[in-house]
């Protein structure tokens, strides 16, 4: 068995400050796509007319939706490939609208060689303004090659 | 204006203890549509052949795709349509694989009805085994009727 390290960055080599970004646009269709495997149809996110009267003032994006994108760059970015979800945190600061291009950027903050462990920040910003905010645990098994 | 608390459940009579839980057996078409939206094309979530050799042994769905369904609950049942996410802990303790059925639940802890604020704990099972757990934090605007 090998768990596969290829084609992703070996821990020796991730060092605090390093950073990868990611942008999208958001559109209908993401939104209708997250709403249909998630199960979320909260009409906040789904139905225009209502969004209007809501605090919103139109539709908004899922929050997951945007968090979906640091789970993109860990993994198939920084570490790549073979590394392993432990725990995110998400605090959402604003709404992201339909149109939004929104970027999300992980930080290495910290890195345990010795237990495999490299610990993110991670930001989702639209127009320079933070939408969410947090902090990731990503687990590098050790190569069995 | 109206903060649309209509159809969801008013803090008054939210407590500590409520539980609402929604389940959702995760297929192939659930993973490539998140692949898709998200941009997470993780060989360990898309490509059977390189999931073989992984870790995991099999295709793996992405952690967050579960973690949706807390939104779904949050959004459409407790507290219902109006109520805004404020923030997010996910530990992910197994992974979720094909043909698993996944049931989320999320448990009032606490109500801070001054502020509007309700305290969940989140958690997602297969087989009665915990997958992800965490906690939540939502608000839930005073309506303005």
């Amino acid at each position: 068995m090998n768990d596969l390290a290829l084609g992703s960055i070996p821990i020796e080599k991730i060092e605090p400050g390093m950073t990868v970004r990611y942008s999208q646009t958001i559109s209908d269709a993401d939104i209708k796509a997250f709403a249909g495997i998630s199960g979320d149809h909260n009409p906040v996110h789904v139905d225009s007319e209502y969004a209007e009267r809501s605090r919103f003032g139109k539709r908004i994006a899922h929050g997951l939706m945007s968090a979906g994108f640091f789970s993109a760059l860990f993994g198939t970015k920084l570490p790549g490939p073979g590394c392993v979800y432990v725990s995110q945190t998400l605090v959402f600061k604003r709404p992201v609208y339909i149109d939004d291009t929104v970027t999300a950027a992980v930080t290495v903050t910290k890195v345990d060689k010795e237990k495999g462990r490299v610990f993110f920040d991670t930001t989702c910003t639209v127009r320079g303004k933070a939408v969410i905010t947090g902090n990731a645990e990503i687990f590098i098994p050790k190569s069995k090659s």
